[in-house]
């Protein structure tokens, strides 16, 4: 077990000593072995957790209430399955503000995404906020009358599911739980920017291809 | 030429007649043939017109000024490429944010950037704020260190483009320039929460797979 100082372990996980002591006084994070009246020593699953907690609010966002769920269900020996529910729950939270419950009650919306699921055989939580998301978008698509984009849903699915599959095989290359979970943050928040951003540079070169005029 | 009244104008583009009236007023929208002191009629070019306004302003929510740029572009008989052009650059702005100038200079995300780009042969525009949103994104995953991810940079850029392939497809099915670039706007704008929504199912699937411990 490494004697990590409070020095370096703000040097190691990038967070100010004041934003530690923060984190120390709210139970985000264990107290460290006391060595004098002023000073205590870490280890590595202090900075493990620090770094989880630094993906969870400086680069996801979360509120501390979300933070705090998070390593909640951490510290309670739950399972990684769980762990990770109740992080992707509160990244969709986050992503989709806070109202909108209303709109996730589309009956035609419904069964197409039920048909999606099955077509793709996932396995998902019906009652997460991930599958009202989805039941809000198509119920979008279908008020808006875009056909053209619901008939290609199913393609859509496909290639959701590949990307999600890289998303997973990255996130299982984690030694820990508090590392499975950071990566799974991470991940969603700085790979859906990327990829957006691909799209639209992709969408340029066929937009020449489809349409140049010849001007 | 249809001959088609201010009330049928508003029933058939779900915008209030104030509203058009605004629009007429501020210049998006032709006036039509007066019949009267009080009474104009207008044509199917009309609706066509005020269907691309409303996909713009109220779904994608762009600001009058980029409304304006937009349809200005296509009064002066530019390209197809040049009408896609400024309407994606407005979509990106938009879901951007106003700042963010200053991140997009990291030689090493530019350099992996143009390599994504060259491996898939596409052909974008170097100062397009899709080129900014993709170096500002690959220079956040450089900075949390994300190697997990940029290995896979490759794979996401693949299935990026199959995404967009299957846009700009819809976008080919329009008949006038007016619906292909309100097919981009709802496109971008409604497929994204479609797709994002789809990946998070997915994942749930996925990590009920690789990580159920049994519980």
């Amino acid at each position: 077990m490494s004697q990590i100082k409070m020095g370096e372990l703000s040097k190691r996980t990038g967070l100010s000593i004041p934003t530690i002591k923060y984190y120390l006084r709210e139970g985000l994070l264990e107290h460290g072995h006391r060595t004098d009246i002023n000073q205590a020593t870490y280890d590595e699953s202090h900075v493990e957790r620090l770094r989880l907690i630094r993906a969870l609010s400086k680069v996801a966002g979360l509120p501390l209430a979300s933070v705090r769920e998070v390593v909640g269900v951490l510290d309670s020996e739950s399972s990684v399955v769980d762990a990770l529910t109740v992080t992707q729950d509160a990244l969709v939270r986050k992503a989709g503000g806070a109202a909108d419950s209303a709109a996730a009650t589309d009956p035609a919306a419904e069964a197409l995404l039920a048909q999606v699921i099955e077509a793709r055989g996932w396995h998902h939580h019906r009652d997460s906020p991930a599958h009202q998301a989805a039941v809000r978008a198509l119920s979008e698509l279908n008020s808006e009358n875009l056909t053209a984009v619901l008939d290609r849903v199913d393609e859509y699915s496909r290639l959701a599911d590949e990307i999600a599959r890289i998303d997973l095989d990255i996130v299982a290359s984690a030694d820990t739980l508090e590392d499975t979970v950071r990566l799974v943050v991470l991940g969603s928040t700085l790979r859906g920017p990327v990829l957006d951003a691909f799209i639209l540079i992709a969408q340029q070169r066929a937009s020449s291809t489809l349409f140049d005029d010849g001007s």
